[in-house]
């Protein structure tokens, strides 16, 4: 009988701004790949969200039973692995409290999306030049590491903040002379680049998406909606599928096989746009279909989004216990009451 | 009947440094003196203490311990006022990091203690410019809002953090549409500037303190070293009061009557240094034997002192879980479990 090789550990999170589309799906789908795998922790976290959201808070708690809706729709499972909130889970604050006394600023300033964010929010008017921003990364490197996660799902764009979570690892074990914290490692997932249905970036906002949530008749009004090649008047021109979005999508959700039926078909106008995008509709609707049946059935037992946050987040204060305790203990700080 | 006029409330800690002086005395009897007139909450702020001693944490649950028994010794009173353990309290973390979200990092890096310190540290070749560090301010705001104190006895030296704590709470009533936070005043308390006994800054490092648990024979022997006037050798040469130790001392613990008398014999060689040092270290003892006398009866009791300190941060929590769940609630961060 070999060794139980023990399970690797993730931590991911998104923040609740509002209801994922379609393009949020494969991120998803990773994530429930590696909870077969992995043992996750999946969090909702709202205080990161406060960091360019603190002026418009509103919708938070809409937001937060929205986007786990989403989650567990799609088909991430909190039997597997808990699904938590980040302020349930106050573990959260410590540890970015403690790594805060031994993280230079100078980390986080060199932080090359600092400043990019910053610029990018200012030009919008948005003063968000906070210490919670600069933070940010900190904030990150606390969610990872206080369940000792080895391993984070992210884009390209978050492997500097991987970088600074594994600089404070390493500043930690070696000022504490302990061997507590991973240094994770970022598995990084090729996500497909969706445009939106007028191929602008898709957002919500935009009013471009299609929500994981639309009904089979929003889903159709969004694909008939679809930008095609405009030069493409009649069903007798020939098209130039490489500026359709609806080819783009198939590029996405058909098979290669399809795919090129579908371009040769453009080309020499035996496929009519109707059709094209009919074919597509229905790829989208299979793929949605379930995940509204999900929605529908948890949706009928009302309390029962807050119910799976609230266990989700009492499992991982558990995992968080073990962490803190060894941090409080390495720093000097572990009193009477832990 | 005339209405109950609310009591004001005040917080106010000390970072656990190590045992505390007759310097810090006076401090304490002001303490002591509020605790008559308002809802006090006193911490033991060891988060705080990370701040410049990260690197150093061994003595640290010493150092709490050591300073909860001078403060009790001292008369503070925990059956009036909490006295609890900032770490035992993680609502500080949590509203410290609430705050960050709304906090320009311009307030904190033009709080003028900030640059200052720096450079003091950093001529002693500590590195000490961490994030937590820029924060600390932050920090000290979420201690007394926490609490909604009012009021804050401090020294001169932290005006600019209390300042800071008044626009933390003005902006956030402001941002949020709420009148929660007050606006703290800071109480300045006149503290006797208390040289050391070789006539330089006092300090435990220096070995040139009285402590505030020195035993009888550590106090005599401390005020025998006392430097007084050098150009006095023999009794009958005429001494200079105004470069002399013990006539510092004798202007803080002895009547004016009292000094005048030692000024007058000092100067035509009536009285000698060792009668002179006779009569402070009596007015010491006076001063220093009920102190120690409950010390001792402290220390009777092995856990008293762990007690008192989980009871006081627990009174603390409890104190803390209204204003949490009303920032929380402002910041739509409040969620199933709170
Ligand atoms: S046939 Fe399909 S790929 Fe060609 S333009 Fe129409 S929708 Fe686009
Ligand atoms: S008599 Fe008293 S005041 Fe004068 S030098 Fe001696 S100790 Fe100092």
């Amino acid at each position: 009988m070999g060794a139980m090789v023990p399970k690797g550990k993730i931590f991911s999170g998104m923040r609740p701004t509002g209801r994922l589309h379609i393009g949020h799906l494969s991120v998803l789908q990773n994530w429930i790949r590696l909870q077969q795998d992995y043992d996750c922790v999946f969090s909702i976290v709202d205080w990161h969200a406060l960091t360019t959201s603190f002026e418009d808070v509103q919708a938070m708690q809409t937001n937060i039973r929205e986007i786990a809706l989403d989650w567990l729709s799609a088909g991430l499972d909190p039997e597997i692995s808990p699904i938590s909130v980040q302020s349930q889970v106050k573990e959260h604050a410590e540890l970015h409290l403690l790594f805060s006394m031994m993280t230079p600023v100078s980390w986080l300033e060199r932080c090359p999306t600092y400043k990019d964010q910053l610029q990018q929010f200012g030009l919008k008017g948005k003063e968000i030049n906070m210490y919670g921003f600069l933070g940010y990364p900190m904030l990150m490197t606390a969610d990872i590491l206080l369940y000792l996660a080895d391993h984070v799902p992210v884009g390209q764009d978050q492997l500097p903040h991987i970088e600074i979570s594994r600089e404070v690892a390493r500043r930690f074990n070696f000022l504490y002379q302990v061997e507590l914290f991973p240094e994770p490692q970022a598995i990084l997932s090729e996500v497909p680049l969706l445009p939106g249905i007028d191929g602008l970036k898709m957002s919500k906002s935009y009013g471009n998406d299609i929500a994981l949530s639309a009904s089979a008749a929003e889903l159709k009004e969004k694909v008939r909606l679809m930008v095609t090649d405009p030069a493409r008047v009649r069903k007798t021109d020939p098209g130039n599928p490489e500026v359709c979005i609806v080819h783009t999508y198939h590029k996405i959700y058909s098979t290669a096989e399809e795919v090129a039926e579908i371009e040769e078909g453009c080309r020499n106008a035996t496929i009519g746009c109707v059709a094209c995008k009919q074919a597509l509709a229905a790829k989208l609707e299979n793929m949605l279909g379930p995940i509204r049946e999900r929605r529908e059935a948890l949706l009928a037992h009302p309390g029962r989004i807050d119910e799976i946050l609230a266990e989700g987040s009492r499992q991982a204060r558990q995992k968080a216990a073990v962490t803190m305790n060894l941090t409080r203990e390495a720093m000097g700080v572990r009193g009477v009451l832990d």
